[in-house]
Order: C-alpha cells, then sequence, then structure tokens
C-alpha cells in the first residue's frame, strides 16, 4: 500500500540548509524501498527570512505547516552579534513559536554513545538513554516581567507555570518509553526540594502514574545530582523526565557526554497528532562554518530516525540508526568528508 | 598582635560531625603560629536536632550565630525517606535559612583540578575557575505557589526574582575577583535567549559594571553551552557568574568534573562584614556512610581556606591550599584512609 508524507521542511540558517538536505536524501533513499513518497514543502523561515521580510513566523507560515504531516528543521538563528538582529531573538521565536503553537509537549532527545565514537568521558561505559524533557510549561512559557526598567530599582520576575494536565501527558509519555525499553526504569529529575510547588507535582505526578506500571522502576534526582552523574556513571541512566528548562540543560550535557552536539537528535512531538511533530538536531545554525560543506549532518539524520519512528515506519527508523551506527564505526579510520560525503556514505550504507 | 576568631561551628548530621573535627583541627594548626585564636562555639542543628526538638533554626538560634565571625558548617539532611522529616526539608531550611537571613549573597565556588586528582574527563587540561554564584534570589525565593492542589487541576507556579540591586553587588564582586586573577576573565551565564526579562537585567548590569573594569575581559554563555564547555573544554573558565539556580547546577558538575564532591568547597559570603558569613563542603550529609570515618575531609578542609581568606588571612589561607595540594598529589600511591588520618596527614604538611 503506498503512502504518501507531506512534509514541511525548514531548512532555516547557517548550516541549516546543508545538513537538511542530507537528511531529505537519507529520507528518500531509506523509504523508497517501502513505497512511501515524501512531498516536501519548503519553508523560508529563521534569521535570513526575517532579515529581508521583517517576520519571524506569521499566522500564514503556521496555517500552511500545519498542513503537514511532520516537520524537519536545520537550524535558526544568524550571526551572534548581528545588530540587525538584536531584540529578533529568532531561536525562540521560531523555535518555542512553533513548539508552542503546534503543542510539542514532548521533547523527546535520545543520548546514545556510538561504538567508534570519543566521548570526552575517560570511561563512561555503556550509555544509551532518552531524556523526556516537558516542552509547552515550565520557565519557558514567556510569563515574566520587570519593573522601573533600566533603573538601579529595576525587579525582573519570571514565573515557572506547571499544571497537572501539562505535567500528567509527558510523564505518561515517558512512562510508555520506559516501558518499551528493556531496562524499565525512569528517573524523575527536579528540583524539589528548593522549587517545592512545581517539585511537589511533578514527584505527586509522577507517583500516581507509577501505580499504572509496576513494572517500571522509578527514581529521583535533583539536577544538581543529577549532572554527576551525567559525567560520572551515565549508564545509570535509562528514561529521564524532567521540566523544560531543566530539559534544556541536561540534553546539551548529554549531547556533551555522547561525543558532541554534531551527534545528538530531537524530536518535539504532539503525540496525539493533532498537530504536526517537527524534528531537529539538537546543534544551532553555526554560521561560522556555514556553506562550506564542513558541518556534520549525523544529527539532522538521526532526526529523521526519530521523525519515522514517529510516523508509525519503526523499520525504516531502525535502519537509518544501523546505518549511521555503521558509518560513525568507521569514520576514525576516514579522512575528513563534506556534509555531502557523509550523506552519501549513509545513503549507500542504506541501500547496499 | 593577637587576634580572636568567634567561629560558629554547625557540624550537622551525618559524615557533617566527622569532617568539620578534621577542618577545625586544621584550622587551629594552620593560625597556631599567626597568634590567632579559634574560640569555637558548636550549634546543633540539623535533622538530629529537628528530631530531637521539632526546630530546625529558631531567632533564638540565628541572633546567637550572629555573634561570631564566622560559620563552618559540615552538612545537614537525615536519611532519604526517613517519614519523621517528610516535610521538613533540613537543607532548605537550614541551609538556605542561613543564607537569607545573612543575606549570603556571594555564593563562592572554585573548581581546581588538583594534580595528582582523577577527572572522569578523558583530557581535562588544566582546570582553575571560580563560580560566583548569587546566593539571594532567582527562583530560590521561595515566591511560588499552587492552586487545586492534588487534583488535576493543579496549577504550581514557581517566580524567579531578580532585583538590579541584588544582581549589582554580586557581579560586582565577580569583577573583583576577576580582576585580581591572572587571566581576568569573566563569563556570565544565563539563559537570556528563553529568561529574557532576568536574562536582560543580568546582561544589563554586566555590561554596565564592564566599563569599570576595563582589564577585564567578559563573555557570556547560555546555561545549556556552559554544561557543554564544562565537560570539552573546562579550561576556558576563569570566573563565571551566574544565577542561584544555574550556579547550583554547574557547581555540582563543576565538582563531578574536578574529581568529585568529596573536594568541592564552598562560601556563603556576606561580602559588607555585616552578618558572618558560612564555609561549608558541597557534599551532603551521606547517611550511608556516617560514623565510619570514612568520608573524605577534604572539602571541608578546603572550605577553611575560603574562611580564612575572607577572614583577611590569605597567607594562612594559602598554606591551607599547598598542603591539601600535597596530599592530594601522593593520595593516589596511599592506602584509603581514615577521615582523621587524612586531617592528621594535612595538619603534619602545614607544620612540617
Ligand atoms: C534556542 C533555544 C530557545 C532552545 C531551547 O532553549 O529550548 C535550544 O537551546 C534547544 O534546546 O532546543
Ligand atoms: C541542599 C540545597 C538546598 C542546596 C542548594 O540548592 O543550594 C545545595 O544543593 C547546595 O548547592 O548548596
Amino acid at each position: 500500500m503506498s503512502r504518501t508524507i507531506k512534509l514541511a521542511v525548514i531548512p532555516g540558517d547557517g548550516i541549516g540548509p546543508e545538513v537538511v538536505a542530507e537528511a531529505v536524501k537519507v529520507l528518500g533513499a531509506v523509504t523508497a524501498r517501502d513505497d512511501v513518497t515524501i512531498d516536501t514543502s519548503m519553508f523560508h523561515l529563521g534569521a535570513a527570512r526575517f532579515l529581508e521580510t521583517g517576520d519571524v513566523l506569521t499566522d500564514a507560515d503556521l496555517a500552511s505547516i500545519q498542513e503537514h504531516d511532520a516537520i524537519l528543521l536545520g537550524a535558526v538563528g544568524g550571526v551572534p552579534g548581528d545588530p540587525r538582529l538584536k531584540n529578533a531573538n529568532i531561536e525562540r521565536g521560531l523555535l518555542l513559536g512553533l513548539r508552542f503553537a503546534l503543542d510539542h509537549y514532548v521533547n523527546l532527545r535520545p543520548c546514545t554513545i556510538y561504538p567508534g565514537v570519543t566521548s570526552p568521558l575517560a570511561a563512561p561505559g555503556v550509555v544509551d538513554f532518552v531524556v523526556v524533557r516537558e516542552g509547552t510549561e515550565g520557565p519557558y512559557v514567556g510569563n515574566g516581567g520587570a519593573i522601573r526598567r533600566g533603573t538601579a530599582q529595576e525587579v525582573a520576575n519570571e514565573v515557572s507555570v506547571n499544571t497537572a494536565y501539562g505535567v500528567e501527558r509527558v510523564v505518561r509519555y515517558a512512562f510508555e518509553v520506559a516501558q518499551s525499553r528493556e531496562r524499565k526504569r525512569l528517573t524523575l529529575v527536579h528540583k524539589t526540594n528548593v522549587l517545592v510547588f512545581a517539585g511537589s507535582l511533578w514527584q505527586r505526578i509522577v507517583n500516581e502514574v507509577a501505580v499504572e506500571y509496576p513494572r517500571v522502576a522509578v527514581d529521583y534526582l535533583h539536577v544538581d545530582a543529577a549532572t554527576i552523574f551525567f559525567v560520572t556513571n551515565p549508564s545509570r541512566f535509562d528514561v529521564l523526565v524532567t521540566d523544560n528548562l531543566f530539559g534544556d540543560i541536561l540534553t546539551d550535557l548529554a549531547a556533551a557526554i555522547s561525543g558532541g552536539i554534531g551527534l545528538a537528535a530531537s524530536g518535539n512531538i504532539n503525540p496525539t497528532g493533532h498537530f504536526p511533530s517537527m524534528f531537529e538536531p539538537v546543534h544551532g545554525s553555526a554560521p561560522d562554518i556555514a556553506g562550506q560543506q564542513l558541518a556534520d549532518p549525523t544529527a539532522a539524520i538521526l532526526s529523521v530516525a526519530l521523525l519515522l519512528d514517529h510516523l508509525g515506519l519503526p523499520d525504516a527508523a531502525a535502519r537509518v540508526n544501523v546505518a549511521v551506527a555503521d558509518d560513525l564505526r568507521r569514520r576514525s579510520t576516514l579522512e575528513r568528508r563534506s556534509t555531502a560525503e557523509v550523506g552519501d556514505a549513509i545513503v549507500t550504507l542504506l541501500t547496499d
């Protein structure tokens, strides 16, 4: 039975277009044998678009993106310090704009140290965990304000908003992920000893949902202690569930220990399917190396695996993961390759 | 000229009393030759006290602590999961209670990889930086609340409060520290791209104060990116200044990369001298190994060096640091020593 996937592609800025080109190439190659057609529409969004038109994300953009089954995003953000972008904050306007508008309440970020990849840790052990970061609440809601701005009497507040509704749905998702994995272990990360209100909500919901998942072993770590284990014993983790800000911090750390941000994939997921989910490498637009075929497209390609999984094509997802793992295993023996050469090599591994 | 230092000692719970005993021993030994007398008063505070009396920190405790020149604290906190401590939160009540009551707006946490100490990083390089963490504002103010608690409609908020007054005084302190160091480099860590109100206050104050310190080179990192550098290139850091919560997270990570929480010292400082400052190891009370002479007193002893520095005895502080460094250098060749043996060895190095 043939199937057409309508994919909104946002190449973005800097190295975004280069890595997305490889990701789309891999997506086409891996789905060819499944009788799946990828119907891509390109969206010109990001710093370049803002500089041309003054728009970050219009209602028309949003409406048109929503007609797709999924979104693949490269990276957005202009050259740091560009005065024309001073108050624009493209990353926030666009990434958070899409995550909130499309209710991407699960921000899924796997962390694996692939064989052949060098970790900055001396003895990382076998590392293969997933961070389930909440995507639509916490300190990210934009609920802040300041009075007496610019004066010596300024007071600037930021409000972290946490709802039982919002926490429960992401916690449930995390339990499902944990239950589907071999080790079936879920770690809640928060700072319940200081953020007592948000913390007790998170802890209560985890305790309540845990009753429905008796096979999942649950534990808790304060976020500060969690960072210690990330560098001293990352093997201890299987699935982590945490709030938007803690998840932001922990997943960059996770990317660092597993060989760098060039390998870290992510999914911004609305599991209900009411909105298209968005898949993107965790890295930024790296304008300093843009347009030179220097960027590593692996994170974008691994994001394609997450996309395929989400769209109900787990076999194709697994094939991408295996091809990437194969490529990474041989990488240390190879000369430095261009962005396209890495994509081509993975396509070859897929189609051999 | 002889001098008497009135020291409030809070041994606390778990391993606290053991490590504090060594710290006091070292303090006595290092100041003996300076004609300084240490007049210690013991304060019975922590989980044990709470279980006996129901009090965490009374007004009388506070008033009496305030009559001292400085505070040395071991560690507080009962056995995790002890039902009698369920809602007590000793750490918060006592540590944060003292930090806020005594206006400890500078939380100073040095991070050094000492020669001879094994870092979990494969190639850490030379690491010697200081985190200046704000201690009296941010998400730690306890300004949160919840409605419809325990229901599916619960909303739990946490407010991060940041004032120009509070940010400026800690930023100034950080510039002073940076200016006094060889590399004269200060990194502001925040999340200005998301926490735009608090972030722009921090960024503005740093920009303004920087004008007065033309010899200090300033840069900025988002907290997520900072964690990456902590594991990939910690040598890049000299002085960091950051908010209370980011500082909490980053300093545990810093402790981890520099050989563990057993070596991490901290000062909770009120630089005005209007209140006694408090020095404590970053580690917790570790009830599982308490009373067995298994704890490493090094972090408590290094906290004594910070205390001496704060009290205007930098030579004595330097002697403690040198003795600890000597001890750490030989440590890998030695059998495992008891808590007291480590303290004794450092005293011997000091008095030789
Ligand atoms: C760019 C920024 C708004 C974003 C975030 O904080 O979520 C990024 O760091 C990420 O993790 O995707
Ligand atoms: C125990 C806790 C309240 C404390 C904090 O969060 O500040 C601790 O983690 C620390 O860093 O001293």
